[in-house]
């Protein structure tokens, strides 16, 4: 596999995609061509908005983008891409679009077959075990909250540290993943905005310039650094 | 109906429960024994725990309380009980033992009758029409989102106005419940911490300290102050 899953698409302050500029030439080396899926829409975008938007990132680096929404025969439009980009927005939206046209697994059985793929926030989400670590509101009912399992754990993007000044109680996200811990035997990976996960064959690392904090079943959580195997 | 859907049990720096007591007292009025629905468990806490705390506060007004899962029969201990409340934690698992158990809309029918509840947080998203606009996370799959609809529209309780100084790019509460009217022509009551939402017959009221934040599908959001109509 060659993949990468993304906490965030665009730093705060930054322009969209542009932190992950280098890794996204080295993970698309070779191609001209991506489909990208639009079907978390953040914000309620229109479909044709959003690849828009995709475009005149990777029109900077040479790729040419095509929103999976544009072919009749979306099962068939994946299987001869070359590689793929799924945009943040909602996770729910996402995975019920996802399972409702039977596209989940025909996405994962060719980036299991080494097509490049790249998710960011809930497009990280889907690369997970299952959506049950996703920070969205679930706007609509899936038919299944189960996902790719590119990567042998879940990941929560966005990991937010509790801020001590605020003076509210709401939970946590280190409460809400403890609680997903009570309910579920799967380990949680806590990815900080500017970090990612990088698949390269079976080689799995967490990358950027933060750290990263892991949850597991049975044990308190702890902070690993760039470049650790997962 | 006689009913009280909170925001939050606790504010900030106070006691479980303590800024509603005179509210309680009126709810309750004539009544000397609860049920106290525990199935939401924040942070994992055993039901028992759960329970527990829950009669900490309410002995303080002379009200037994009795854990719903101490009874054998659910449905019959929901029928034999003279007044309700269910406790805070995650929406998910609250809604999913509901519906496991098939004691949602016994509950519902329970209530419509005239029997007094009391909601808090995830306790207050099952009064709504459906659990959509929790801000819970996703930890187990319930078999349907519905829920008891005591009230004709969505509640999202903690509402949260974004903050300007968070260097983070995850959606605000406001962005995510546009996303939930771009799929649900549902009305959503954005229930600052502080709040309440009163039903006594058919007069629906907010009640407490803060404004309240409303999202119709078609308008611009909109503020509401204490005693305002429903």
């Amino acid at each position: 596999m060659n993949i990468i899953l993304a906490s965030t698409s665009t730093l705060f302050g930054g322009e969209y995609l542009e932190y992950l500029k280098e890794e996204l030439i080295q993970l698309y080396k070779g191609i001209d061509e991506i489909i990208f899926i639009p079907f978390a829409r953040p914000g309620g975008i229109s479909y044709d908005d959003y690849t828009a938007i995709a475009n005149s990132f990777f029109k900077t680096i040479n790729i040419k983008v095509k929103g999976l929404h544009e072919f009749e025969n979306k099962k068939e439009a994946i299987d001869n891409a070359k590689a793929y980009f799924t945009g943040g927005g909602n996770t729910f939206l996402l995975v019920k679009t996802l399972h409702d046209e039977e596209l989940m697994y025909v996405l994962k059985h060719n980036i299991e077959s080494g097509k490049p793929y790249l998710g960011c926030s809930a497009g990280s989400n889907i690369g997970g075990r299952n959506m049950k670590t996703t920070n969205d509101m679930p706007i609509v009912y899936p038919s299944s909250f189960d996902c790719m399992e590119l990567v042998p754990f879940n990941i929560n993007p966005h990991y937010l540290d509790q801020n001590p000044n605020l003076k509210h109680n709401g939970e946590t996200r280190e409460t809400r993943i403890k609680e997903f811990l009570t309910q579920n035997d799967i380990k949680v990976v806590g990815l900080r905005e500017g970090n990612w996960i990088r698949r390269v064959g079976n080689r799995i690392t967490v990358e950027g310039s933060e750290w990263t904090r892991i949850f597991e079943p049975g044990n308190e959580p702890y902070e690993i650094n760039e470049g650790s195997e997962l």
